[in-house]
């Protein structure tokens, strides 16, 4: 069965990421390796415990540690500050001190919450993840982003902070709903489109394995995508526009993207399904741009139908075009009316551009069939 | 008129504390030189603001910034979870998303507060502190702590997250207590016992300048200390036990100080009080390891004195020799029974020893007044 250990670099330290299948067995000596504390504070939801909880809580008492269980609300739920302070109150009654480790087991809302609190209780303590979608498989347990959200905005609390593991494991893949493997496969086609013209050829190929939810298929697609952003954010470790920006390119897809989701509204549109349409927008702009050929557009439209993503932003979802622009004031990209936007050069391989204004942007909203006014 | 700055070096970055009098005619040349953004947040409570706000905001505004002021608890209730969120509302209400920094105006608690909104929000903004206690301007203002309390504990949430700049402005001590002042002189003292002994000696022959609050007396002695305070946390700048362990020669006293002040009560003993106590318990426990003649001791308890300093725990505080050692159980030097304990070596140098068990602590503690049971 198929196994990959890739290594994050960070400044402070380096960890693993496993992936792979039925990993849980290997959970005792990766904790061990990881030299986790004694004490470990499970944070998961309720209908994620009832799944995988017991398999995983049985092999951390295996590793000689003992478990608490922390249930917070399912979905972006989590992510709220009333969930942070009541997660922290949990927290404060396991064990002891100075020997308590989070393990994370969800997706991206739960690690979201479990890393801000492993950050900032008692100045950090050790924390893991074990990522329960494919898209917190390939995205957002990669990285060391951590946040919370307020009720003025998502993500506006949050902090670097780097696990000492994350076990992804594709066996707990199984219980995903198809919408959300889909909603995974969007971040899977842009590392592919960005960084790995093999892999976008792959995704083609092997589509009917991947959407069965064949385990070696999975582990492959995910194992290269982890070794992507590993590499990208090794290089860029805190997001550092006036640095390399080389993690920049990672927004492929999302400055649109992002702005279409804010617009629509967060319950109509899944986070792949947005980055879907931004990527498919902003691989027109790159063809407007003159950057890529027609060709590419079509393609890359072929490879997200055969995901079932969405392309085209539907009247129903009551997003205009000036409300998907005006959302995107408000990302750190843009400066002076003119985004550095991620364009595609060819497949496998994005850069930032500086030329993209509003109005080409409104055009290519306009194609992909957003409201005017 | 003296003006001194110091460097603090940190892993990450170097920034300036200045120690000074009148310093806001500094302050726009000096947050031009920290890159300090175009919108400042003065986080304060209304009697500081009352006090120091409109200087200060006048400053800030010469350099062509905007300030807008965020009113927070006055005391240790700035450090609330509730402040906390409360804080975190008004700064979404400040100014661009990307173009705010943070003012903090007031003691440790405004500082830890106002380090741990600005190391949070958005992944980290920008901080500054003008300390205005003596507490603050010698001890937490510097070394990059900062935390909130949980109703379960003090300080159980935090980071290390350092300001670009700090401004020790001992003119601002002219309003501060005599109680105040004293509880940041027993700071002082630590220092001189643990690192200086010409700033030792100079505290017994300067405290008539001192207690009248001397702007150059003040400033020479703030001033030594930030700078052994930046010596220290730069040889150890996460306070690690496993590395260099150079960080805890800071806490001499600290052990039993901070136990004193959870057993009697934190209504009763300001900080300083509680580690004058705790640190003429630990020249104690120095002189019957055989480490510093009996004479030392005196001369200690005469300098505390001289500071009007408590130096016994009294039976009105409420307190017990057991309550006391329970609460040094919480403690991260306890291992397996026996105290890392910061001892004294001589005037001017301590270091940590291993050999102290809590009969010799429950023995030093009678000595001090604290009654048994």
């Amino acid at each position: 069965m198929q196994r990959a250990h890739v290594y994050i670099r960070t400044p402070a330290l380096s960890y693993p990421v496993v992936v792979g299948t039925r990993l849980s067995s290997e959970l005792p000596a990766l904790l061990d390796e990881a030299g986790f504390p004694p004490h470990v504070a499970l944070i998961t939801s309720a209908p994620l415990a009832a799944l995988h909880a017991g398999s995983i809580e049985q092999a951390v008492q295996r590793s000689g540690r003992s478990v608490t269980r922390i249930l917070i609300p399912d979905g972006e739920a989590a992510k709220s500050t009333e969930s942070y302070l009541a997660a922290l109150g949990g927290l404060t009654k396991v064990g002891s001190p100075d020997g308590t480790g989070i393990l994370a087991l969800g997706g991206g809302a739960v690690s979201d919450l479990a890393g801000f609190v492993a950050g900032t209780y008692r100045r950090g303590i050790p924390y893991a993840i074990i990522p329960t979608t494919l898209l917190a498989q390939v995205d957002s347990s990669i990285g060391g982003k951590v946040a919370v959200n307020l009720s003025e905005g998502k993500n506006l609390l949050g902090l670097f902070y780097h696990p000492r593991l994350v076990l992804s494991d594709v066996t707990l893949l199984s219980s995903l709903p198809a919408r959300q493997l889909a909603s995974g496969m969007a971040e899977v086609i842009k590392y592919g489109l960005i960084a790995d013209a093999g892999l976008a050829d792959d995704l083609e190929r092997d589509a009917d394995r991947i959407l069965a939810k064949d385990a070696d298929a999975l582990a492959s697609v995910v194992s290269r995508c982890v070794a992507i952003k590993a590499e990208v954010v090794g290089e860029d470790p805190y997001d550092d526009v006036a640095g390399s920006g080389r993690r920049a390119i990672l927004n492929f897809g999302h400055t649109i993207g992002h702005a279409i989701e804010a617009a629509c509204g967060y319950e109509n549109l899944l986070h792949g399904e947005a980055i879907a349409i931004g990527m498919l927008a902003a691989v027109e702009i790159s063809h407007r741009l003159g950057i890529v050929p027609r060709d590419i557009t079509g393609r890359v439209k072929a490879a997200l139908d055969r995901y079932s993503l969405p392309t085209r932003i539907d009247a129903s979802m009551g997003c205009s075009i000036e409300s998907i622009i005006h959302h995107m004031k408000f990302d750190k990209k843009f400066r002076d009316g003119v985004h550095r936007f991620v364009v595609l050069e060819r497949i496998g391989s994005a850069r930032l551009d500086a030329r993209v204004g509003p109005e080409l942007i409104r055009e290519v909203l306009a194609d992909r069939g957003a409201p005017r006014g």
